[in-house]
């Protein structure tokens, strides 16, 4: 097992021993964010045929200029109507928006831009021959591809379902995820305080994690501080995607993670990550076809900042993503940052802008313990490793958590 | 009635109708992504003592240095146990990651840094006062605002909430949406299209654009193309927050939203935005307290357009949201693009990335039916009112639809 990892060689390890799932079939309608594992070919024309655009009469081809002359108008034609009967040189249909145009119509002409006569119509703001038309198979015709493979459902794809008339898809499974904490001071939201014990707030946070990366959270529970409880929990786990494990992955003579873990017929691919907060990553897998595992540690601040660089970009290159990292933007320090050499630092900052710039502040006390400092980061600055100071003035990558720090407050229309 | 607004003149009256929603009380574990609508004051202090970091040894505060002498192990201290009884100096207990330190502990080294002798343990690597332990109340004290109203509940929020016991909380309401269309020519998806009759994909695409707004989309059907149907429909409809309809407010004969709503004591506020696609736009309240209406175009392309640019924000300002718009990116033109004066245009458009520039490359056909043309689109570029040609290299502002534009092939680390 190789042992005190750069982060980017763990990364790398680690998106290498995933593999985009396998698809499963889902109705249309709960596929909302799901990745496409198949390209949809249309069965149908779409629109059927040759429909207005607008509330307004339909012309001959010989027709379409202000000429003066009043034309006939012989039929009208609704939306969901059939096409009517063909169109002759001086007749007009009213037609509705969303109707057929009747055959041998050459345009529509706006309401707006006739007059009505006693006798008929005229056109008083001539139009091009298809104005106001939308032709048959304008938006797919039958036989082509409506989505490609690997397409996300959002709202315009999930509209083309619709339109096609597809009621289920072939989408890429989403990765079922089993969340267990370890350590005897853990109690569940609802257990006495007591002495000495806390709340696991580990599983809270890593579900909201893993729902947030579009998987599913399975949450095993808090397993005793014994190697037997943590085999009896982690074997239970055996059937999911991936197990995250959160405590117990030190070096400590409680730390049963990895000797379980090998004694169930994990491979162990590494242990430690040259990060802060971090450090204690395990990463194994349990052969070709059964889960990946990630010990995390255990401290809140360290399990989610591992949870992001590590367990995220597996989840979503699982589910078919392409795009597997945060947004980063480059971010003017408001104060001075220090630090040994050796390890890279991930701080929590707050971000803002100011003028073009963007300044990124420390969220304060940097403790892994303090995951209050967590819920105010908007942002993860990328201290290097080698690195020992920062200046304030200075520049820094900053990766981005929380996406509303992107969003603008004017639309800029 | 005002009529014929720019954009921006919409947004304003529109965002100036708009109130935040009161709060309710939601089950913590199902209010992700909500906003707090209260100061999550905590009742505990967190850790509730102070805890060792790392697996190792408490010493007192005469013992911290590497001096060679033998220190008597006289406890041992569990994670989830009581904190012991008080050291002596010469003293010094086993203790693990998460345990309590014993009264007059000075700080913990770790076990790799002591050596383990028959009687005792010699320190090997010396610490300084305070280090390794985590002192009572570093993450949270009692009567602390463990989180402040307005915070989104992102995975860390939720960790915070579940620490400090609480398993109920108050957020801001998430708006209700109805949603209906109308039109002879609409069947849902398992309807017979026969002759001249299409999907209302609308229901589809402004659902799930409702649901990635946060907001809960209540789907009322289709309305036939009489002014009875859309009045029962809009009935049914006034107890939500927001009623979204598609198509029927253009000047035609049957469009009879407008009519309807004004008979339904609808304050019709505006009709008409100087844009493309959307200019049918209709926005309207019914008093202070009753819904806002959004009577959006039928054309699917227009109907998602007018939905991102009008109804979206609104939704976001209601749910208690600050940054109501999408992220901007200044992208190249990857060709050239015209049109006439007097409307802003919304072309929909690829980004793709070539070295540090964006590309935009239009999406092809615009025609506001195409919505295969909109499921492809990642952004909307904007073309300015009053401009006529934008040439290929030109920069412009595009808003970005979808989010992974923003992400990142590699992690920055």
């Amino acid at each position: 097992m190789r042992t005190g990892l750069d982060a980017r060689e763990a990364q790398r390890i680690i998106l290498e021993a995933v593999q985009t799932l396998p698809p499963e079939v889902c109705a249309a309608a709960l596929a909302r964010d799901r990745v496409l594992a198949e390209a949809v070919v249309s069965a149908r024309r779409l629109p059927p045929w040759a429909v207005s655009a607008m509330d307004g009469y339909a012309l001959h081809g010989c027709d379409l200029e202000a000429s003066g002359s009043t034309l006939r108008v012989t039929q009208e034609v609704a939306a969901g109507a059939p096409p009517g009967a063909p169109l002759q040189p001086g007749e007009t249909a009213r037609i509705f928006t969303g109707a057929p145009v009747p055959p041998d119509a050459a345009a529509v002409v706006r309401q707006e831009d006739t007059e009505r006569r006693d006798d008929g119509v005229v056109v008083t703001v001539g139009v091009k021959a298809g104005e106001n038309i939308r032709d048959a198979g304008e938006d797919i015709e039958v036989g082509d591809r409506a989505l490609v493979e690997g397409t996300p459902l959002g709202p315009a794809a999930l509209g083309v379902l619709a339109s096609v008339g597809r009621s289920t898809v072939s989408v890429v499974q989403r990765p079922r995820v089993a969340l267990l904490s370890s350590g005897d001071e853990l109690i569940e939201p609802d257990g006495d305080p007591g002495v000495g014990r806390i709340v696991s707030s580990n599983s809270y946070s890593l579900a909201a994690q893993t729902q947030a990366a579009g998987a599913e959270p399975i949450y095993a529970g808090i397993a005793a501080d014994t190697p037997e409880a943590l085999e009896t929990m982690l074997r239970a786990s055996l059937d999911h995607h991936v197990i995250v494990s959160s405590a117990g992955v030190s070096v400590g003579d409680r730390d049963y993670v990895r000797p379980v873990l090998d004694r169930l017929g994990c491979e162990l691919i590494f242990w430690g990550v040259k990060i802060k907060p971090g450090y204690p990553l395990v990463f194994g897998r349990f052969g070709d076809t059964g889960p990946l595992v990630f010990g995390l540690p255990g401290n809140p601040v360290s399990a989610m900042v591992t949870f992001e660089q590590f367990v995220r970009p597996a989840l979503l290159k699982m589910a078919g993503e392409r795009a597997l990292f945060r947004p980063r933007v480059r971010a003017r320090l408001g104060e001075r940052l220090t630090k040994g050499a050796g390890r890279l630092h991930l701080v929590r900052v707050v971000l803002e802008r100011s003028g073009a710039e963007i300044v990124a502040t420390s969220t304060g006390n940097q403790s892994s313990g303090v995951l209050r400092s967590m819920a105010r980061a908007q942002g993860l600055l990328i201290f290097p490793a080698e690195a020992t100071e920062l200046a304030a003035g200075d520049t820094a990558e900053v990766q981005v958590l929380d996406p509303r720090v992107l969003a603008t407050e004017d639309s800029g229309l």
